[in-house]
Parts: structure tokens; C-alpha cells; sequence
């Protein structure tokens, strides 16, 4: 393929392309052993919504916001959607919390008590009819279930719990509505759990029905796991239904994403982009999920969309027809040296050009910092989060 | 449960328990920097016969000998069949070799040529013929197949091409054979292997059908993976077909079983027990599988062997009607300590009890030191196995 | 050796051996997404040395409390000296503590500004002065200090100040003082740690002087790490200053130590024991640090003494005359036999005999569950220690 | 700085970067399960030294080639020198072989049996010897030795051995040679390896004194290890005396450096920059430590040699004017950015003026395959390397 087809057809992907930012990391976050509090942070979920707004204003592919209940709970959703709709986006997939009341300690809907899994159900039950009201098409359901010690409880009994309670939320959504069921390879608990792995959500996922897919998080794995393989492999099985964007280093680190591996970005976008994933109509969701534990979000975020942009297009510049002969022929070093040429290839340019043809600054970064919206922000918004999610 | 009522069970279990070892672990092994020559290595299928038959004759639970197909090829296999039920034993699962040729450089069935898979394919269906002709009810299929770096092919491709390969496998097996589908994290190859994780095994079996299941390496994981949950969720599916037992530090290290990690082997029986696959009828194959690089393999095999015992044992006497007490109280501590009482229990009282029952010696290890069996086999058999798996 | 010498030895080292609970052990912990609020958690360094009491006074091994300043922080520390002496412990490490100031978000003495490298060096020297007041012998140091991104920092510059900041406070420290260094492979930083291996560690306490030593916490390796290894190598350089013992199975699990690995926390005893190292005159600390997040603080740590001491009670029972032999002999299943023998051992009747003949309950965590104490915390204690270190 | 300013300093850097290629690179490599024979492979020393000539002549930065003995024994050392300096190179370091004798099944200078240490160290001593014909200014040695099970060998008595054979062999050297001691985290042993991480081989370097320096193998750490951290530590400290590089996804897979982590080699080179170690009077050896068992050597140590040099022309292109302003500042995000600013860079065009400043060909793997190199040594060499190392 000549580099001007593939230069275009790469430029028409990427202004097509769209990332979700979350509203939790425009908040405060932290480790266990301190949540630094960042001058500017959001105080309401509007504020969310404004700072979501402008991170779509300079980047043009941020245009929804995804939601964490009840950090984000307002009496009134179809007019915080409208509020979204007025700054210029829109309310994306919601993400229900079941790990932050004290019942939760020993699970939500996998604990051994039936009361406390009713208790769960029904919290995402209501983050099913929440996405109703705002239009959302995503129920992205992460479980912190898990134990901490061998005979803590019962794995298959969690399991069955597991089902049943999945089963029950399935039911209830609306036809247009997806659940993607998030795994964790650990944290918060550290013996099991209760789907710590890909295979274990698929397992889920195949029970439940063809609108239950596999979310992938980024940093939820063990150490050297192929998750480009597996992004593959789900593909393939018709069940990835998206991601949480995020890198790390040792464990669920949530790091800007591209940061910590830009090249394990790369090799996950070539396979999407191999499987005709980055079709809008392949339903793939691109969503970031990240701590800004020591650096300022909006402009974190920007940066982070902007590695996915840049890895995207990288993979878009892969010479598959070239690749494809060295494959066939058994080509080792040269199929290796296709697609290395294009993680070699310095993108930013295209990039600008594409941002240039939509009337974006070709910098968004150097363009927020222009824009005083962080001065802006920190000026306003006194006694904003003070915690982790709040 | 009364302790008496548990010791009585367990006792029952212990006698019925069946442990497979493999014909490959009784010659010489290494690594690739070097293969350590052992006096006494058998040099025909039949001296291996030989060896096994002596781990029974010491241990009483240890019947049936594994093939490796072509390190065990001989022109009449019924013959070897009456060979080995001639030395107390039968021929149990047939393992094909689909990484030692020339061709396979790049893969097996998932190689991108047609024709290596077609001869891949061939081998496979060799060995299904092999396995009615020995009356093994289990094809035990490992596959060496993946890639180095980063493009060398296309992993969907190679998934596509493995999924074909296995199902004409599948689709020639008489009706009593399983085919055991094993998964590997990593090694031969070290970019991707086309079957890394239980997922990915799982997800084929289903494909295939019924008699299609996952086999369980023990040494085949990722660092930290909890390898008795997914045994715990294979059960709950009814797709774990058995195990290839061995125990690892780092890599797959293939030490003896529960050499490395005594706690990790309780563990995993502790939940094959709680869903009932310790029975013979759960169909779950219990086979050993490991290097004996630098110790002699009969006394390894009979060292081994104890190891599972004693960790069968440990979970039999697990009180469980006590653990589900405390699990269904939310008691940390005490469901914990449950579990780890029998943990604690020095049960190799026991288990002598449960061989002299059976008419065996109770110190199968000492039994065999004792019998001169090593001494002959060194002055005996010059000239064994000079390679690995040779 | 017989094994009645061996017995015999052991309980002689048993009564002897003296383990550290930590102050913050006794309060609420959680993980980032939640600290559960438990009952009775004490809300005064008083009630920690009471609980602490409570431990020692079923144990009678753990007759003193490491203090973390400034969660204990008092305004007379000889006072709370003489409390804990009144309740029959004393004040053991000071634990400084330089990671939840807001300042510190950078780093702290490895700070780039060095103002703020200031601040936390003075802290640390009232921690040498606190020591002082308390009689400790032992300044704990940890460091949180760390960055999350490639180029936040300079690696060396920040060593260059981290050898400044450490070399004022050995100074400063008096002659029975020694400083302890312990190291953490990740968290709270996700790209580097100032001192996250033992080599580090190693490197620094040469440069300080002999009275620097490295502090282990077992759950601070990379995955995969022999810690008994380097144990033993540390033991060899006399630059081991003792432990933190916890165990995990992912990352810093902070675990009840022997919960998560007992055969490692075996394996571990077996070096230290084998290098004379449960000598009390070896100086080597045994200090636990854990965080109990789900299961009771005071019945935990009980729980994790016994565990400790099991585990060194199977050390004590190794035939080091026998193993010797088999390993001069090359004997490698006999070498490992011997070991495997003492771990497989019942140590629990020995340390119950080891109790009685120190006037305790034979079953320490019986009797505390029989003693009320418990319940006594939870219905006095009201409005306790609502958040981690709190 | 300015980007001129630069681009003129990297160019000049880049010209005198050196890179040795290892002699057993070229020959045939593989894994355990099988080492697939490659056409064309060398028969001898001189058709080792005659491919080295090749990739030197097509990079211009490969001047010299390590040895490893007994592999690439010879009667005439001298006149192997006098044969590789016809060809336009010269030796390198020495690697001794202590690992496959069968003598050295349980160790070689840590083996229990002095007789075997003695005839380890008389190996070691020959090196010297070799390494004083040839005029290496490095001796290189990695020790396969370790333990596979708990209580096969003393831990501690090892490191005795261990310590006295590195002091009879340091004590040999010419005063212009080096011992550069290697680590490795396991393999071929999978217990413990008597020098498992650079901590271990640190302190032996400080004991036998300035001439030892520790050996960083790239594939050789426990997974999540900052390599660039222990690098910037060691040249903090003045023990870094070289490298083995390759890239890994697991073990140590030895695969070509820069293949599987693009990234990690850019952060390594990033830090040997800050700290002058490019500078040719750092002494820091380059050398590559490959297994090639899928692709053809020469092009593939060809492609390892670019990769190296990409990453240092990144390194070299970082402005640390900039960088350390923003350290200065706390500025987290402008900081990475400046270091990710040059990995984003596509330093390729960079190199090729480097090329042809120096008269090469600008494309030096396509310069290769036009050469008929290849073609040439596959029809000529029938016959050669059949086995790893052979």
C-alpha cells in the first residue's frame, strides 16, 4: 500500500476516532497512604462536565463523560445530560460503586449474605435506569468481591452468587443497553477475586447474553500478560466490548496511558485496528480510566488522549499488505520490520494536520495551557474534593 | 464433622486416589544450556514400563504410564499395551509431539504454510489412532506453536488455522476419548503462544464440544496467578479435563510437585475436593509432569507422588461443615483457621496407615531405597538417553 | 541429632524469641478504594499499648510496640514509656513518618526543593530524639519517596539526597541507636522508587556506617524474589537489621504474615536460623507490619505471632548434622528431604508444651476469645480511629 | 539547548558509540524443546569473526567480538587475533563456560566438591590467560551455578565458594583487565542462583576490589524491575561495567534488545547519557547477548545494533536544559514531556547522515541484504552448528 493511501486512510480513522474521559479523574486520587489535593478540582458533577468540555474543545475526540454513582448522583439526570449537551458533550457509559459502603466488606453482589447482595442488585438496577435517563448506552460494572485469605469464603458459592445477581441486572436493561463486565487481577482484595481475569468475564459474559461483553482495563493484569493477545482473542469471539485506558508499571499503577508503555499501546491498538475495531460500528468503547495522583487532570487527560491518538495513528500506518506477504512467507525479521517502521514514524505531524482539518489547534496541550482554563479553575473553585472519588 | 468421620473419609479418597506419571520424566532432562547424563535411564518404551511399574509397585496409586508420541513410538502398540499391563500398569494418555521437527519452526497447526498444518494435523490424528489402539481414553494435546516478535504473524490467523486443526482432531476421536487442551503462559516462544491461558483453552473447548477440556499445568502461569480459582471455575463449568502437575518458582521450572510450593498444591486440591473431583467418576486426570534435571527420576516420581498425596489428604480433612459455619458468619479468622488447621496436620501418619491397609510398605521412598531397584537399573542399562526426551 | 535434642533446642530458642507488633497495626487500614471502620479500634497510643498488652499478655513473645510518629505522637513521650511499662511492654522502633505532610507530594528528603528536604529531615531527627526519650534502639525508615513518570526527576540527584538526608540523621543518632533501612519495590510511586531493592538499601548503609542496616518487610520484592536468598546474603555482609514480616500474593498485600506463603516464611526462618540469627545477641528484629483490613487487629496479630512461630519452631527442628551430610554428598532429593521433613511437622504441640512451661494457655487465641477482651474494646472504644494511620 | 546544537552533539557521540557482537550469536541457538538448525551458520572461530566483519562493515559501530571459550577454542589465540584484525576487528571479552561439563551438574566455583571448584577456577584462570593473548581487556563471568530445591546446598557455604574462586581469579588478572561479574534471576537453576540480582554481584565486586564491576544482562531481572534504576544506582557508584543486551517478554528470552520493549532500552540509554557513561572513557561495555532461534544471525545482530543506536540518538536528544528546569520547577508533566519529546522523535533520518558522514551505506540492513551475503555463506557453509553453543 503506497505511505499517501495509508496517510490518508489513517486521517480519515483518527478524525473519526473517539476516547472517553471519566469524571472521577478530574478529581482528587491517591494511594492508600495520602490523596494529595490539586488546586482547581471539580467540586460538583457540572464541574465535571466543564472540565470534560474543555478537554473536548482542544482534542475534538473527547466528546462524552462517563459517570461513577454515587459520586456523580444528582436528583436530576436527564437535566445533567442536557447540562452535557449544552457544554458541547454528552454523558457516557455509568460505572456503579459497590465497594464503598462498610456492608461491602466482604463483597456486594458475591457476599455471602443475601440482604447485602439485594442491597447491591439494586444499586445496579438503579445505574440501569440512570443510563436510561441519560441516554447511555453502557453499563460498565467493576466488582472490588473478593477475599483476602484461602477459606475466607467460598469461591464456587461466589461464583454462583456472581451469576445470579449479573443475571438479574442483565434482565433489566433496555435493549439498547450493553453491560461490559470489567476483571482485576487484584486490589482491593488480595487472595481472590471474584473475576480476577478475562476468561472468568467471557465465562460470564457467554452466560449471560450477546449484550454482555468484556472490558478491558489496561493495568488489571498479571505481570507479562499479552493483553494485545487477548484483545485478539476477544475480538475474534465477537466480546470485547472496550476499554479502560490507563498504563502501569507494577500493578493497577493507573498511570496517564502511553506513559508507562507506549509500545504495549501500539501493539493493542494494531490488533483493534487489524480486527476492524476502530470502526465506530465495531462498538469498540475507548474510555480512560486514570489517577492523576501528583499532576494536574485536564491537562493530564489531553496528554493521555493524545498517546491513544498517537499510537492509533501508528498502527493506522502499518503496511498490512506488506505485512501480510512477510507473514505468508514466513518473513520473520521482515514482518517484524513492518510494523516496527510505523511505531518508528514520528505521527505528531499527521496528527496536527488531521486537528488542522477540523479547526483545532494542531498543540492541544500548548493551546490549554494558552487558554488560562487551569488558572481559571484553581481560582474558582475553592474546597473542591478533598478525597479519593469524592 | 468429627475428626474420626474425616479421617475415615479421607482414607476411603486416599485409596481410590490414581496418579499418572509420564514416560518423558523417567529419562534425562535439562535446559537448553545443558542436559545432565543420569545412570540408569531407560532406553525403550519398555524400560519405561519398567520404572513406572516400579512407582506403583512402591506407592500403590500410580497405575498408568503416559505416552509421548514420537519419543515412544513402536511399530505394535497393543503389544506395548499387554507389555505394560504385564508389569501391573496400563498406557494412559497419548501426548503428541508437534515442536521437535524441522518444519515447525514457525508453528504447528497455526503455522501459516498449509501444508506443515496439514502434517501437524496428521500426527495429531496418529495419535487419536494410537490412543484406541492402547485403550487411552485421553489425547493430551500441548502445542508449542506462537511467535517471537511483535508482526511475525497474525494472531488471529493462527487462532482461525487452530481452531480448524482442532476441530478435525475433534471430529476423528472415538466416542470414549477426551481431548485435554493444555495452555502455556509462555516458552518456547516469547512474544505469543497461540494457547496462553485457560481462557483462550476454554474458549476453544466450547467450540469444539463436550469432550473437549481444559488441562491444568501447574507450572503454566503467569506470576501470581491464582491457579486454584480457575481450577475452581473450570469445575463450576465442567470444562477441567485434569492437570499436569509440577511445581515452578519462576518460569516453568517443571520441579517436582509440591517442591516448590507445598501451600499452593493443598490449595488446589482443597477446592477439587469442595467440588466433589477427587471422585473417580469427575473424570479428572491427575498426572505428574516434570524435569528431573539434576536428581534421579524413580525416587522423584515416588517423592512427588507423596507430595499430592499428603496434599489430598490435608484437604480431606478440612472440616467443611465447620468452614461453611464460619464462611456463612463472615468469619475471617475463623473459616481462615479452619482451613489452615488441616494445613498444619502432619499427615503422613495417615497415609502410612492408608498403605498398610492396602499391603503396601508405609515409607514407599524408603521401600524403594531398599530394594535395590536404582543400583540394578544403573548397572544394567548402559547407553540410555543421551538427549532430552530421547 | 536426635530428635529429642532437637526438641530440646528448640523451645530453649522458642522461649527466647521476642516479636514487635506495630502501633498502627491495632488501628483501622484499608485500600485506596475503602478503609473499612472497625469496632473497638483503640483512639489513644494508650490504647494501643493496651491492645499491644493484650497480645503479649497471651503470647508472651511480643513484649514491645513499635511506634509510628506522628500518628503517636504524644506531648510526654517518657510518660507513655512508663504507661507501656506499667502494662508490661516498652516502646520498641520509632517509625518516622515523611509521606502524608502535603508537602511531600514530590518526595522527602529526596525532594527536589530543598526546603522541603529539610522539613523532612527534621523530622526524622526528632524521631531520633523521641527514640532517645522511649529507649528505642531501632530508627525504622521508610521512605515513600518515589516518582510516577519517566523524567519527573533525576534518579542520581535524587540518591545524591537521599545519601545527604540520611548521613544528618545517622549522625545525629546516639551510640545504642541504629537505623534501619527498608526498601519497597513499588507504592505509593509507580515508576521509581528512591530505594525499592535490598541493593540499594545495601549500598547506602556501607556509606552510613555499621550501625545502618537494611529492614526487610517481606512483602516489598519484586514477584518471583527468593527473599530467603537474600536474607542470607545480607546475614553474610552483617548488614540484615531485621524484618517486617506480613505476607501477600500480588503486590505489598500487607497480609497476616504466613497466611498468604508458610512455606516461604519456613524457608525464611530456616537462613536466619542457619546463620545464628534467632540469637538474641544477632541484634535481628522481628517486627510485624500488617494491615488488618478486614478480620479483628488484636486476634489477627495474635494469629500472625503463632504463625511465626510455627515457622520457626520448624526451622529449629531442620537435622543441620544430616542435612550437612546430604549436601557434602551431592544428595539432592536427601538434602531436601530433610527440610521438607521438619516442615511437614506438627509444630504444634511442642509450642503448646514450649506455652505451659511458661505458665500461658497452650492456645493463645482461645484463650483470648474466652477472655472478653474483645468485646470489652468494642463497647468502650466508641468513635475510634475512623481512617488509615488515623 | 538548541535542537542544532543537539543534533550536532548526537551526531558526534552516535559516530563513536561501540557495539561487540557475541561469537555465539551467530551460531544456532533454541530453547529446551528444540534448536532449530539455520543455513549458513559458522564452523569456526574464523567463520564467526568473518560474520562479525560483515555486521561491522554494514554498521561501522561493531569493531569487536567476545569470545566464548571452550566454544570458540583455539590452538592460536594470537593468530585468532591476527585473523579477526585482517578482518577489520578485533576480540573482545572473554566468556567462560563453567556449565557444561557434567561435572558441573551441582555448580562450579559454589560446588560442594572442592575438586570441581578447583577445576572451575583453572577454567576461570585459563580465560585470563586467553584474555591476555588476545588482548581483551575483559574477562565476562556469568556462573550458571545455583539449586533447584530447598536444602539442596547451603545458601551462605556457596557464597563462600563462591566468594573465594572470584578472589583466586581477580587476584590473576593482568592490570588492564576487568572482571565483569553477571547476574541472573534464575535459570538454569530455579531455586536460587548463587548471584540472582546486582545486589548479590555488588557486594562481591566491592570485595575483590576496583576491577570488578557488575555486568547488566537486559533479560536477567525478576519481572518490573527499573533496570535504568540499578543502572543510574551502579553508575552512581562506579560499579557499572557493562552490558548483555537483548529484550525479553518473560524469562530471559534473549531476543533481539529493542524487539520487545522499545521503551525500556530508550530509558536505559536515557540514564547511561545523564550519568557521561556514553562517553568512550566511562568504560562502559555495549555488547549484545542474543539468541537468534527463529531469524538468520548476521541480519538479525544487524537489526539489534540499529536498535540500539535509535535508542541512543533519542537519549542523546533529550534537552536537558529543559528537563531540568521543569525537575527543578515540580513540573511532572513538562518533565516527561521533554524526555518523551525525543522518544517520539524518528531518529532514523539522524542516523542515516551519521552513515554517510562515515562513508556507510544509510540503510544498513537493506545495504546487507543486496550484499548476497547471505547467500553466500548458506551455499558455502554445509554442515555447520548443529547444536546451541556448538
Amino acid at each position: 500500500m503506497s505511505e499517501n493511501t495509508l496517510r490518508h486512510n489513517a486521517k480519515r480513522v483518527l478524525r473519526a476516532q473517539r476516547i472517553e474521559t471519566p469524571s472521577w479523574a478530574y478529581g482528587n486520587s491517591g494511594t492508600r497512604f495520602k490523596v494529595f489535593a490539586k488546586a482547581g478540582v471539580p467540586r460538583t458533577p457540572e464541574e465535571k462536565i466543564d472540565d470534560a468540555a474543555c478537554v473536548h474543545e482542544f482534542t475534538g475526540v473527547a466528546p462524552s463523560l462517563a459517570l461513577h454513582i454515587p459520586w456523580d448522583q444528582v436528583d436530576d439526570y436527564p437535566a445533567l445530560a442536557r447540562y452535557a449537551e449544552s457544554r458541547g458533550i454528552r454523558l457516557g457509559a455509568i460505572n456503579p460503586n459497590v465497594f464503598q459502603d462498610n456492608e461491602y466488606r466482604l463483597g456486594s453482589i458475591c457476599h455471602p449474605d443475601s440482604a447485602i447482595r439485594a442491597k447491591a442488585v439494586d444499586h445496579l438496577l438503579e445505574c440501569v435506569e440512570i443510563g436510561s435517563q441519560t441516554g447511555s448506552g453502557v453499563l460498565s460494572v467493576w466488582l472490588a468481591d473478593g477475599t483476602n485469605y484461602l477459606g475466607q469464603d467460598d469461591i464456587r458459592a461466589r461464583q454462583d452468587r456472581l451469576a445470579e445477581g449479573l443475571a438479574k441486572v442483565y434482565a433489566a436493561m433496555p435493549e439498547g443497553m450493553r453491560l461490559l463486565l470489567e476483571y482485576k487481577f487484584f486490589e482491593p482484595h488480595f487472595y481472590t477475586m471474584d473475576v480476577p481475569d478475562w476468561g472468568t468475564a467471557f465465562a460470564h459474559c457467554l452466560r449471560l447474553g450477546e449484550r454482555a461483553q468484556v472490558l478491558v482495563d489496561t493495568g488489571h493484569h498479571a505481570p507479562g500478560t499479552n493483553i494485545e493477545f487477548l484483545v485478539a482473542v476477544l475480538l475474534r469471539e465477537q466480546r470485547l466490548g472496550g476499554f479502560h485506558f490507563n498504563s502501569r508499571n507494577y500493578a493497577d499503577d493507573d498511570l496517564m496511558v502511553g506513559a508507562a508503555d507506549p509500545f504495549q499501546l501500539f501493539r493493542i491498538l494494531h490488533e483493534i485496528h487489524g480486527a476492524g475495531g476502530l470502526a465506530p460500528e465495531a462498538g469498540i468503547e475507548f474510555m480512560l480510566d486514570q489517577c492523576h495522583n501528583l499532576e494536574p487532570s485536564v491537562p493530564a487527560l489531553i496528554r493521555s488522549i493524545l498517546n491513544v491518538q498517537e499510537a492509533t495513528a501508528k498502527a493506522l500506518l502499518v503496511d498490512r499488505d506488506a505485512l501480510r506477504d512477510a507473514q505468508r512467507d514466513g518473513d520473520v525479521l521482515g514482518a517484524h520490520a513492518v510494523v516496527m517502521d510505523a511505531f518508528s514514524t514520528d505521527v505528531r505531524p499527521l496528527l496536527a494536520e488531521v486537528r488542522q482539518d477540523q479547526g483545532l489547534d494542531p498543540d492541544p496541550l500548548g493551546a490549554f495551557y494558552r487558554s488560562g482554563y487551569q488558572e481559571h479553575i484553581e481560582a474558582e473553585r475553592i474546597g473542591g474534593g478533598l478525597g479519593w472519588g469524592a
